[in-house]
C-alpha cells in the first residue's frame, strides 16, 4: 500500500462533505430512523420543539464521523447506529441550551427554538433529549462508550461555564481560549471518532488516533466558526453575523486584535466586549480593526494547523474512500472561511 | 417474625427524618464526600454556584432513600454512595433548571442561584452535574443502575416539559396532573429506591417493591408541597408562598376547586391562572375558593392516600430499623401539611 501524504489545500474542486455522506449514506438513514424515533413523545411539544432543530437541515456532521471513523475501521456492525444518534441527541440538546444561554434569535437561518417555544421549553427538550442520549448508549451496553461520551459531555459544559466566565473579559488568552473551545466545541467531534474505535474494538492506540482527528478537526471548525462570524454574513453563515461580537465573546480574532493593537484600540474592545459600543457602526470599525492587524487571516491559519494536525493524526490508517473522506471533511471545515 | 401492619398517623410525636439520618448517617457522609469531591471543575463557577444548592440546606432526601432501602436490604457493600450522590446530582441538576423554568427567585428560603448568577450559569452547571451524575453511574459500571436512572432522568424531563404544557391550562384533569407529578417528582424517588435492589442483587419483585414505595412517596410529597403552597408562609415552606399560583400552574387542590366551583368561581380560576389575577388579594381570594371546597384537605388526603400504598409497599420486608425509618418517612412527608 503506497503512503499517501495529505496536505490541506490540496484539491482543485471546493471540497465537501459529500464524499462523506456517500460512504456514510446507508448507515445515516439508520441513525436518522433511530433520531426520529427516539425524539418522539407522548408530549407533543418534545418531538415538534426537537424536531424543528434535527430536521432543520443539521448537517449531521458528528454522527457522520463516527460512520466515517467505524468504515474507515472496516466495521461491518450496526452497534454505531445508536451511538452516532445519542451522539446527534447530545449535539442538539447543547444547542437547545446555547441559543437560551446566547439569547440567539437565529440559527441554521431559522428562528432558534427559544424564540418560537420560549427558553423554558428549550432547556427542558434539551434536558429530555440528553437524557435520551444516555438510554440510547445503555441500551447499547458499551460501559466504555458510555464512559467516553459522559466524560465528553462532562467536559463540554464545563467548556461552556468556562466560556461564561470569559464572556466580555478581554483579558482573556489564546490558551484559555483554547481550552474553552477544546471542550466545547471539540470533545464531542473527538468523542465521536473515539467510539467508532470502541465499536469496532480496536486497540487503545486506534481509539487515540482517531479522539486526536476528532479533536484538531474540532478545534480547526470552531476557530473557522469565529472567522466566519466577522467575515460573512447572515445568510451564507446560518446565524446572525457579528452575534459574537454582540455577545461579547472573547473569540480568538478578538484576542490577536488586542493583542496586536494600540491602547486606543483595545480601549475600543474593552467597550465593545463590555457592551457599550454594539451598534452595526462598531461592529463594522472592528471587522476593520481585525483586518487590519490580519487577525481573521491568522484565525484561519491556526483553524489550518489544527486541520493539518487532524488530517495527520489518520496517517497509521490505510489509503481509501474513507480515509479520504475524512481528510476532505477537515478541508471542507476550513474551506468554509472562503 | 411478627407482622407489623403500619397505619399513617399512628405515632404520637410529630414524624421527622430523624430515624432514616441515624440509620444512614456513617454512609451518608460518604456519599456527601463523594458529591463534594465530584462536583470540583478547574472552572470556578461550577463548585461556587453547585456548592450554593448543594451544601444550602437540602435535606438529601434521595440519596437518604437509597442507603436506607439498601439498609432495609442488608446490603453490606459502598457502591450505593456514588449511586446516591449521582442521584442526588440528578435532582440538583433539575432544580437549577426548575427555577429558570419557574424564574423563581427563592429556594430553601435562600436566593436561587439563577438570581445570583443568572439563567445561563444555571443552565449550563445545570447540564455539568446532570452528565457528572453519569460519569459515576459508568465508573459505578452497573448497566441496570444505568438503565434505571436514564430512564428516570427522560421521563422527568418529559414530565417538566408536560407540566409547560398544562401550565395556565384550567381544564388539566387530576388524572393529567398525577401523570406529570409522577414524572417530574415521583421518578426520581422510585429510581433512588429500586437502585439499592440494583446493587444488593436482588429480584425483580424486589426492585419493583421499592419503586412503588419510591414512587408513592414521590406522589405524597409532591402533593404535600402542592398543599403547603397555597397554606403555608415563606419561612416554614422554604419558598415564596403563592409561586404556583403566580406561576399559573394548575396544581391538585386548583384542580379540586375548579371540579367543584361555580362558573363564576371557574372565571376567577381562568384569569387567575392565565395571568390575569395574580395580586396578594387574589391569592388570598384563591385560598379562601380552596378552603370553602375543601380543596386543600382533600389533596392532603391524596396524599395520604399514596402514602399509605408506599408502605403497604414495605410489606414484604422484615421489620427493623430501616423499615421503621422508611415508614416514618412517609409520615414526614405527609406531616409537613401541618
Amino acid at each position: 500500500m503506497s503512503a499517501t501524504i495529505h496536505h490541506l489545500g490540496g484539491t482543485g474542486r471546493a471540497p465537501s462533505l459529500d464524499a462523506m455522506f456517500q460512504l456514510v449514506a446507508a448507515d445515516l438513514n439508520h441513525v436518522n430512523s433511530v433520531i426520529l424515533e427516539r425524539m418522539q413523545s407522548e408530549v407533543a411539544l418534545i418531538p415538534e420543539l426537537a424536531g424543528h432543530l434535527i430536521a432543520g437541515g443539521g448537517k449531521r456532521m458528528r454522527p457522520m464521523l463516527t460512520l466515517a471513523c467505524a468504515r474507515l475501521l472496516d466495521y461491518g456492525g450496526t452497534r454505531h447506529h445508536k451511538l452516532a444518534a445519542a451522539v446527534e441527541f447530545i449535539h442538539t440538546a447543547t444547542l437547545l441550551h446555547d441559543d437560551v444561554v446566547d439569547m440567539s434569535g437565529l440559527r441554521r437561518g431559522r428562528r432558534t427554538a427559544n424564540i418560537i417555544w420560549g427558553n423554558p421549553a428549550s432547556v427542558l427538550v434539551g434536558d429530555f433529549l440528553f437524557s435520551r442520549s444516555f438510554e440510547l448508549m445503555v441500551e447499547d451496553g458499551s460501559l466504555k462508550a458510555l464512559r467516553v461520551l459522559s466524560r465528553a459531555s462532562a467536559i463540554i459544559a464545563e467548556g461552556e461555564v468556562n466560556q461564561l466566565t470569559a464572556q466580555r473579559r478581554i483579558e482573556t488568552s489564546e490558551d484559555q481560549y483554547l481550552d474553552i473551545i477544546t471542550a466545547k466545541t471539540a470533545a464531542l467531534f473527538a468523542a465521536a471518532c473515539q467510539i467508532a474505535a470502541v465499536v469496532a474494538e480496536r486497540d487503545e492506540s486506534v481509539e487515540q488516533a482517531l479522539d486526536a482527528y476528532g479533536r484538531n478537526l474540532g478545534i480547526a471548525f470552531q476557530l473557522i466558526d469565529d472567522a466566519i462570524d466577522y467575515a460573512s454574513d447572515a445568510e451564507t453563515m446560518g446565524k446572525g453575523v457579528g452575534d459574537d461580537f454582540r455577545d461579547g465573546k472573547v473569540t480568538l480574532p478578538v484576542i490577536l486584535a488586542v493583542a496586536r493593537g494600540s491602547d486606543e484600540e483595545r480601549g475600543f474592545w474593552r467597550d465593545a466586549m463590555e457592551g457599550r459600543r454594539s451598534s452595526d457602526d462598531d461592529l463594522a470599525h472592528a471587522t476593520r480593526l481585525l483586518r487590519a492587524h490580519n487577525a481573521i487571516d491568522d484565525t484561519i491559519e491556526r483553524a489550518r494547523h489544527y486541520g493539518q494536525r487532524a488530517i495527520d493524526a489518520l496517517g497509521p490508517f490505510p489509503a481509501g474512500k474513507a480515509k479520504s473522506a475524512l481528510v476532505e471533511a477537515v478541508e471542507f471545515a476550513i474551506s468554509r472561511a472562503y
